[in-house]
């Protein structure tokens, strides 16, 4: 884990920040005379190396150490046990091994060691160690997968874009929505899932709703939070892909918020719109901001009920 | 990947739904005949099987298979290119392959076919090769972390609970909180949290804002949702983190919404409560309800802005 900034300390899990706290003399004294320590990350005759961090952990990058190809696991099973040997003796207290994947036989070698994997993407794992005492403080990996769904309103009608899907055993009406891909904003994924699924293209009004779910199913063991937000459509003429849906039309919100051919939480989203439509908006809306993320030069969006314009 | 409920189909990407509709007639006459369709997952002398779902997936779990430990990486390239080769023959068009860490090794077999890891935890990893038209339409991992701060209230004078963090450069206000753990509700994460580092114990009222941020520091490369709840205290003596907290305080919400001495995040959360103290707290509030999933048999938490009674 590189040295970032201290905006790190305001969403890691403190367990970290604790354990920065607890290092050992040697180890502080580390951060203190050298900032981010840098240590050379290849890999010497017999020896592991890798970069301290902050927090009093070390990450070992096979990918940049000049280990062999070939390197047998019981070969890399020696020089780890060393090494981790080494870094409990120094006080430091994880030891995070991030390997590629024409080295994954490393992994099972440091399971041995007691690792497990943390987290594994593409041609990478990363494998954690605690080092430190009591039970380990590690940060975990993401837990939510991010489901959003359109509600496409027509307000010169009351009528919202809904879909059926093909694939349902009963089939309800519910809003076109699906998963969000990695970095892809809330509002982006609204929109393009609307466009795909109904051929009706849409701008991204509000945020609406949010759901959360544990062990969902198709999550593989992870959690969902599914947002449900509020579209403005810029065009109407339905074409929608008839190998997910089964139909798709523009219902009147007052119909969908009280048939039962659709889903509990589609019924109830739209009696919250149309709460919205006959009360105004500002009832129901969580509009969204951007704004600059203090420490790292990136942007974050924001979403809150809106205020009246003094007050922001 | 095993063959879900319907429900999958309303939250997993369309992607995969899309894929079933195109199966092969073979594949589809197996689904149709035999529901979900079982096949012996062990390894037999010279092949390698699996179950296949509905999606026409198939899923090889090589800790239920009866391959030698000591497998080499040749043998078990050999045993997969021929698995793929058939399965691909079949008309499947995705292959997960889920290995124990034990048998890390095979992941660098299996790259060399094109697999790729989709996720891995603990002792398991999970790589997955798309075999169908195009580019792959396999649902993803989980892309985001929740980090969920909690303001707490005290109504009878219009303060709120702050902390400075001890480890930042630059000492500012904000709301205790951190990441959730796997499984843990929002409203849990913030209860605890403000506990942890305040000692103060509250109880969840509502959700007021939501932050997303890609590439988010600390994130391994996912995303980060950071909630914002509000919380109404149990107790009000302060007994905070020494080792995380330089101060902790309760802090009059309009001082919090004007000084400088914060985040803007905060700043503007704060802005956010003091409209709600001043005009009501449905102007400002999602409440939560627990609502049961239709077709899994669990529960989900739903927020949204409240609705007059007889709407809900």
């Amino acid at each position: 884990m590189a040295a970032f900034g201290c905006k790190l300390f305001s969403v890691v899990s403190r367990r970290m920040c604790k354990v920065h706290c607890t290092a050992a003399p040697s180890v502080r004294a580390l951060w203190v005379s050298a900032g981010r320590l840098q240590r050379p990350s290849g890999h010497g005759a017999d020896v592991l190396t890798g970069k301290v961090d902050r927090f009093g952990g070390l990450t070992v990058n096979l990918a940049d150490s000049s280990l062999p190809a070939d390197i047998s696991e019981s070969a890399f099973s020696s020089l780890l046990k060393d090494g981790v040997g080494r870094w409990r003796g120094e006080g430091l207290v994880a030891v995070w091994l991030h390997l590629p994947i024409s080295l994954s036989r490393c992994a099972a070698a440091a399971a041995t060691l007691g690792f497990t994997y943390h987290h594994a993407r593409a041609d990478q794992a990363v494998l954690a160690l605690w080092l430190g005492p009591g039970a380990s403080r590690l940060p975990g990996y993401a837990t939510h997968q991010i489901g959003v769904a359109g509600a496409v309103v027509d307000e010169s009608n009351g009528k919202v874009l809904v879909v059926q899907d093909k694939n349902k055993t009963q089939n309800a009406w519910k809003f076109p929505g699906g998963l969000s891909e990695l970095g892809e904003n809330i509002g982006a994924t609204a929109v393009r899932e609307v466009e795909e699924e109904t051929g009706v293209r849409s701008e991204f009004l509000s945020l609406l709703s949010v759901r959360q779910q544990h062990d969902h199913p198709g999550a593989f063991g992870a959690s969902d939070l599914y947002l449900i937000c509020r579209l403005r459509p810029l065009t109407y003429r339905i074409d929608f892909c008839t190998q997910e849906c089964l139909r798709c039309d523009w219902l009147p919100l007052a119909e969908l918020a009280r048939t039962d051919q659709t889903t509990p939480i589609t019924g109830r989203v739209a009696r919250v719109l149309l709460h919205g439509l006959e009360r105004g908006w500002d009832a129901v809306d969580l509009p969204m901001e951007q704004m600059p993320a203090v420490y790292s030069g990136r942007f974050y969006q924001l979403y809150h009920r809106a205020l009246p314009p003094p007050q922001r």
